[in-house]
């Protein structure tokens, strides 16, 4: 078999969910995944480091993502702004190409309480990066930790939206649209009494 | 021995926490605990299921506090103040007899990332109850999910406020002060644009 194959990460990616959803993630050996895509295993192994990364492998390029995002943005952009373009610089995370793999994704992690923990985990690092993020452009503290909770909700929300069987708009388009409510309930919000 | 011991989970507890901080929590062995604090490995097993839940033991409690206190709270409460009842409920979880030990505490899992990894986990489900909780009385999805990140980031911030060596003011005052920081935060932020 040829070292090199074309869309490889992507079969590669498409076989491993399929299997997930059909036999179970503990169930599913790299082996089968690889046979399935019609690779070989040293192939998987060029592309991740364990099944697990089929996962959550994009996790650490969205985070880096996120945090270029909101320091490049203009100095007199405001943190909902900012997160606006972080939402706006992720939208490559989410191919509409690739859209039907979502909700494979989505059933495989919630079925699985280690993998669920997981996501939980990556969610709360992303967090700990937007406010890092935004507190170097001098937002302070207390804002920058309920601005960087709200990019996160705006990211999950938006990201489940998109991940349903029938949606077809893109990410960028959904998250901007949540990210609006979200400052529209931010607004209600710091309106109630705290009696 | 005596079956009975005045205060032993308490007295555990600080055996616990010093040698957590002297030794290092993994080189640590419930034996030394009991030991440490005078009393047998089996009353200590009484206490606490293993070492880990010295740690995180009352985080089920704290959690059922929180749920059942905006369950409680009067029909016309807002989601906010639903938050502020459920921050007074936890008061008890923040003694101020055994304040000294929550420095110790808070550096025995910030040095040890698998026990930092359990707090975030408990943190997010914290948040999930909160947010089903919000939704029972009839809160929008959205709104729920925002103001039980508010109420989270209000917990672990007075948390963290409360438990510096220096402090002498109650949970409560200091979680009261942090939510009324959060809620103007949150007006700041609806007030900006989107960008």
């Amino acid at each position: 078999m040829a070292r090199w194959q074309p869309n490889a990460g992507e079969r590669l990616e498409r076989a491993a969910l399929e299997l997930f959803g059909e036999r179970g993630y503990d169930a599913t050996a790299v082996t089968e995944i690889a046979a399935r895509a019609g690779l070989t295993k040293s192939t998987f192994f060029r592309h991740y480091a364990d099944k697990r990364e089929v996962l959550f492998g994009g996790d650490d390029r969205l985070a880096e993502q996120f945090g270029a995002a909101i320091r490049q943005a203009p100095p007199d952009a405001s943190p909902l702004a900012c997160l606006g373009a972080a939402l706006r610089a992720c939208e490559a995370t989410f191919p509409m190409d690739r859209h039907d793999l979502a909700p494979l994704r989505y059933a495989v992690i919630a079925a699985h309480p280690e993998l669920h923990e997981r996501q939980l985990l990556k969610r709360a690092r992303l967090a700990a990066i937007v406010t890092e993020a935004l507190r170097e452009r001098g937002v302070d503290d207390t804002t920058a930790r309920l601005a960087a909770q709200m990019g996160i909700l705006a990211f999950s929300t938006a990201a489940s939206r998109w991940s349903t069987v029938d949606n077809r708009r893109p990410f960028a388009d959904i998250a901007a649209e949540v990210l609006d409510e979200l400052r529209t309930r931010a607004t209600e919000l710091g309106a109630g009494t705290a009696g």
